[in-house]
């Protein structure tokens, strides 16, 4: 690896946050500034520590796959530590694993919480852990629509269409021409929230602490009760739609502006995800009006909530979904495992890797019942490569391989293993609550330092699909380039 | 698919079946018989169906993979439906879905029982439902040395230096050879653990019925106690004994016998199994002493037993380890996943499974560190084809697919999560008892008959490994010939 020009990039990461935290620095002035102090200290180390990486000097700068990755990697774990020194330095959460989590939590556009009263907050701390999830959505998009390609799992993301020429190992001039699209269609859906979320009488404030946490499907709120303390059907809507829009691939959007409507109905993983949508939200609706007396239109209206917030990854809350049925509440946990579509900004393993390891799985029976025949996976009419397939198998079994391990882990806190099992799978697949202590009226204030940094970095290795972080733990990963 | 010849083969399994109904018939003779009657209708009814079937005349004789799926999967179902018949003409299990539990259970090695009160049962009924383990774990040993090395995955199971010549499409001659020398063996061990048991001074009855469920890696004992029944540390060593070696890959005996000992100390497997062994017993153990108050030999006695219970898939008991700190409790389920050996009476995915599935993990790594350098997969030093990973990648998520699925299903019940999760890995590693509910001091009557069907299911489908089951529901699996 090419050591000094991944730390020197890094650098210029750091150098980003900090000029990021002057946004949350403007919200407390005019809030009154009691959390500005705190804020003007933490821009100032992070700005610091990104101005001295940004003094090294490389030796060449040829940027691999294997730099990208670092450079990712590290940055989502740098920018969480310094990203959570605000809320340290302040003291309103003054553990720094806690806060570490926290961020983490928010660049990974969780949402999870270890705060037991977030209303408490200054104003500008809390627009700053909104922030880091828009932030967080951003970086995703690029790394799953422009990066992630790279390790040959093509088919699964994203704009093919815009860049037909053969993979080079350089990265840089394709990355820059998809950022651009995808940043302008990432704000312009942002914007649009915030202007429908404004028109129900929202106050500007709310507005936006809304919209970000949506366009990063983190779903931190400013309120303990999240999205219920508006009362708001009108507002349950706009989020519900906005968090369902959020959890589309990007590159269906673009598809729709070129006019390019085959290639949106010729999208099976979108149907996918639209067709779980209603037969869940329709089951669990059901399971409600029978098991819990709710009267049908209610019913609906919450199964619909929270199945999108599951299934965008988001983790905003309208109801606990931990007090109802055990069947609802198992669906709820199923749709966590896979979450949203692939190259949005929602988290889990995504449906297109569920279609091909469905399809892959038919073809071993298939080879059952007929040994010498030879069969290939298609997907949306198009052969998907065996390389392709290996690398879904090998997430699926990376993501239960870490899901096992940090349960285990985890376990040693004592709590239930619901608690710990639903506590990584909503870590993993960035969701924000889970089942039991971590349900969507509980938090994760409970765990001890040691689990709190375990689900911290699982949040941050299912955010990056895995194999960027699990790329440093080799050796041959660092060696001298 | 040769229908004719498939249900001829399984009329003739289901006449060895009815005739291995006299064993219970001389028991209960011998102990007043009052459970005669019962076994004896049943044994008329299963003789005639069988009878039945095998007077269709099939057109030709060729049998193929796909026959000898079907005729293992279909008979295994049938088996435990004319083999529920006993519990329930007898009466001393009223309800045929949870006869067919019962004998599903015995059958697949599993060892679950929705008895609350084993020791009601009369001697004959209680040495029949041991018998299944022993017939259904010789089953199990031609069908994983014997068949399943069919569906390409030759180098996850066995005899393949008895079996050097190219792949034929035929099964027969093979498999009479590896089958004798396979019973040789499993007779042999089951008869040295009887002599063991039988110098503790066991009674005979008592000693056949637990050397029975061990050498199947079932579980089924005749006291409510399990083997804490017997109050014997002697006894408690030899169970742990013979469960950890019934649940290695029974080719290594042969190789042993042959004198091979390279190739047993080649056996990466067998390493890994041993070392994974003696690691969770010992973690555990210190999780006994440290939150439990256990002494050391105690603490290491129970957790050498229960660990060994769980891998061997037997299910047999000394502690509830239900009641264990929530470390032990996670370690076990993790155990419960993988179980057993390849090519032994046990349960689970295999040592071998997950030895590969991190391998192929370690090269996806590789790959995003070098994305143009081409890897191959090698155990035991042998390269390992892309087939046979596809085939174990394709068999981890079918068992995870399928466990989603049943979870979901046994959850309309609305008991715990953890009882839900735990009861079907239980199931699907045939271990026996999982954790809540279904933990070693309790059992599974409390599941509706819907679950219990389900759970039936999955016991069944794990034990033959998935695929000749799921081969089933395919439509050209049906075809005419």
């Amino acid at each position: 690896m090419n050591k000094r020009l991944t730390f020197r990039l890094i650098g210029y990461v750091l150098l980003v946050e900090a000029a990021l935290m002057l946004v949350p620095l403007i919200v407390s002035l005019i809030y009154g500034g009691s959390d500005a102090k705190a804020i003007v200290v933490s821009l100032a180390i992070t700005a610091a520590a990104g101005g001295l990486l940004t003094l090294l000097k490389p030796r060449n700068d040829n940027l691999r796959a294997r730099e990208g990755f670092a450079v990712v990697a590290l940055s989502w774990i740098l920018l969480s530590f310094f990203g959570a020194l605000p809320f340290f330095i302040h003291g309103c959460i003054p553990n720094m694993a806690d806060a570490f989590f926290e961020t983490a939590s928010g660049f990974s556009t969780t949402g999870s919480t270890i705060l037991t009263d977030v209303e408490a907050l200054p104003k500008g701390m809390l627009f700053w852990r909104s922030l880091t999830h828009f932030v967080g959505g951003m970086g995703v998009l690029v790394l799953s629509l422009a990066l992630l390609p790279k390790m040959g799992a093509r088919s699964i993301y994203l704009m093919r269409a815009e860049s037909p020429g053969p993979s080079t190992d350089k990265l840089v001039p394709r990355i820059g021409k998809n950022a651009k699209i995808l940043y302008l269609l990432y704000v312009g859906l942002t914007v649009l929230m915030l202007i429908a979320l404004l028109c129900t009488g929202m106050s500007l404030y709310d507005a936006l602490i809304h919209a970000l946490g949506t366009a990063g499907t983190g779903g931190f709120s400013n309120y303990n009760a999240s999205i219920a303390a508006f009362r708001s059907p009108a507002v349950e809507i706009i989020v519900t739609v906005f968090m369902a829009l959020f959890g589309i691939n990007f590159s269906l959007y673009y598809y729709v502006i070129r006019g390019n409507w085959k290639g949106l109905l010729q999208n099976s993983e979108l149907r996918v995800y639209l067709i779980v949508m209603v037969v869940a939200s329709v089951i669990i609706g059901g399971n409600l009006v029978l098991q819990m007396d709710y009267d049908i239109p209610s019913a609906l209206r919450y199964s619909f909530f929270q199945v999108n917030t599951v299934m965008s990854t988001s983790g905003f809350g309208t109801a606990d979904f931990n007090l109802w049925p055990q069947l609802s509440r198992t669906i709820l946990v199923g749709l966590m495992l896979v979450g949203a579509s692939a190259g949005s900004t929602g988290g889990g393993m995504k449906w297109i890797r569920v279609q091909l390891l469905c399809k892959s799985m038919v073809r071993e029976i298939r080879k059952t019942v007929h040994p010498k025949s030879v069969n290939i996976v298609k997907l949306d009419g198009h052969t998907v490569n065996e390389n392709t397939l290996a690398g879904v198998h090998g997430f699926f079994f990376a993501y239960f391989a870490v899901l096992v391990i940090a349960t285990l882990l985890i376990s040693i806190d004592g709590f239930s293993f619901e608690t710990n099992v639903t506590a990584v799978i909503s870590a993993l697949s960035n969701i924000g609550p889970g089942l039991g202590m971590v349900g969507p009226s509980g938090n994760y204030s409970g765990f001890s330092d040691f689990s709190t940094i375990i689900l911290s970095m699982c949040m941050l290795i299912g955010r990056l699909e895995f194999f960027p972080v699990l790329m440093l733990l080799a050796p041959s990963a660092w060696k001298a380039y």
